[in-house]
């Protein structure tokens, strides 16, 4: 890489999957999960700024700003404060009105793991390409398993450092994930995306002009405050709320992905969160905290503060936060939602 | 029943089986397990002082005094204050030493469920004729499996109101347990015993001198507090650590046993907690406290002031006292004495 690339970081969720310990102000990308640093924390260390990354600008909401200074520490980052959420197309649109034309922006979510960080350089390498190209570039997850929590992407000319897009196909029941997997040619869209700031935003006066033109104003009219520049709420409010991937990109027909192969994880579930615990014990137990396993195999345990004791317990999740305590099988954790609904 | 009869109420033992709830100062008879009730008020209120009963004689340890005359209210007990733990041959021979020689005690554990009192009380009609004949009296539960976690009583000889004591047996194998229930004529040692004080005095001159003899000293030198008398320690000091059963009941050969079906537990497990828990759900959970459930069935659950949710849970105890939180199959609850162990 010689280019310099300026990484955006979408900070703007919360999320209720992995509930309780995820949820409101404390989001999921401040929690350490899978090791003894926050995703945010992992994120930002990943395109560290330097020869080829310029310092981040941080999206967030108004009630992250302070974790997102806290986390940052002494690094330096441009925060961009939404003054209410707006889905991630108008999110990004923040980041390409504020951007010189040809700034190359990298555009990644705050809480996923990426175990293999060359590999994802290597391919940020093929994007840069592709984008000085003009293409609005995608990072398409090489599958390992027909997962139905995913949208997927079908790969279809090849070019030189990827291939163009196909078609985006909606997260699928069972039978076509498998197919697709069998086939090849397809990859898990995960919101990773790299473009000229300049083709963005003419893609974005072509596909959602509202919305960029929402947040070009927002951004004008914002408030500086330090580091943040926090949006203006009236021009903002404006914007529709829709996700990049309707917006943009399944509209715009020069979309290149790159697969890539890099132990990439969205952590969406506690099981996953378990699946990728860096320090498990032998019996494949992920414990934090003030944990007691007798006889227990394959469970993950977060004591929260508390003293927390299993005895003969298998691959459940015990998740301790403030006074709500969670007990969930690892293989229902799609259904923590009920328990979220009914407490939050 | 005419005879005016003494309950003799244990109450000194704490236990682990039923950590974390149970421990410490805070036992188990102190404790609302299977309904609203602590198991030492239902223990009080199934004697109630008037025809048949006098006010109970109450025998604890020093730490439990105040929970003694705060679970009593405004009901009139005697409390006999053991200053350590001895076992129950030198706690009942605390309430023998200060009894008239013509006194009928009915000693009872405080930690016991009993669902069929009208039964209990029939029993005790009989067993007191039988203790007026100079017997000393246990009653046995009529076994309806077979239990290797009691012992067992095998009648011998037929009499009047009961049987004789054929011999005592410790808690079996299962193949012995098996082939007893099938045989028929072995009950439950359930701990409760009725006898003439003057009867249980001799047996324990004849059978555990020492122990009695630091008792009746300790009683002696006793100091009285209001409702309290508080045995002497240097004297209570000096009797062997013993159960009622081997320093008298098995040695002695006028023991008579009346079998009796009539709802008892131990509620020796959380396992027979749940069982017999009075307010369980339409899917056989009992929950107390601030508890959701979520597609869950046959749990058992204590908030303990926390909020507690399962999801997709079935047949586990999740028990929350303070800060410590134990989950265990409720199928595995003898092993709750691992955490318990490691965390007290």
């Amino acid at each position: 890489m010689t280019l310099m690339i300026q990484p955006v970081i979408l900070c703007g969720g919360a999320g209720t999957r992995l509930w309780p310990a995820s949820r409101g102000t404390r989001a999921k990308q401040f929690l350490a999960l899978n090791s003894r640093e926050s995703l945010f924390r992992q994120t930002v260390a990943r395109t560290p700024a330097g020869q080829h990354f310029a310092p981040p600008v941080v999206i967030c909401g108004d009630g992250h700003v302070g974790q997102v200074r806290e986390q940052m520490g002494a690094q330096e980052a441009q925060l961009l404060v939404e003054p209410m959420p707006r889905n991630t197309a108008a999110a990004i649109a923040l980041a390409v009105a504020q951007a010189d034309a040809d700034t190359l922006l990298l555009v990644m979510p705050s809480d996923h793991v990426i175990a293999d960080v060359p590999a994802f350089h290597a391919a940020i390498a093929k994007g840069a390409l592709l984008a000085q190209q003009g293409w609005l570039v995608t990072f398409g997850i090489t599958p390992d398993r027909p997962d139905t929590g995913f949208g997927y992407i079908a790969s279809g000319e090849a070019l030189e450092h990827g291939f163009a897009v196909a078609r985006f196909v909606e997260k699928p029941p069972l039978d076509e994930a498998e197919r697709m997997l069998a086939a090849g040619g397809y990859s898990w869209n995960a919101g990773i995306f790299l473009f000229r700031a300049g083709r963005m935003r003419e893609a974005m006066l072509d596909h959602c002009r509202a919305i960029f033109e929402a947040a070009d104003a927002a951004v004008a009219a914002g408030m500086r405050d330090g580091d943040a520049l926090h949006a203006d709420a009236i021009e903002f409010a404006k914007a529709p709320s829709d996700s990049i991937d309707y917006a943009v990109m399944e509209k715009d027909d020069r979309v290149a992905v790159v697969p890539v192969a890099m132990g990439w994880s969205d952590l969406g579930s506690w099981h996953s969160v378990h699946a990728l615990a860096e320090d498990k014990d032998s019996a494949g137990n992920a414990a934090q905290g003030d944990v007691f396993l007798h006889d227990s195999r394959g469970n993950l345990v977060r004591a929260g503060g508390k003293r927390v004791s299993l005895v003969g317990m298998e691959d459940v999740a015990v998740i301790v936060d403030g006074d709500d305590i969670l007990v969930i099988p690892l293989s229902r954790c799609q259904d923590v939602r009920a328990a979220a609904k009914a407490r939050e």
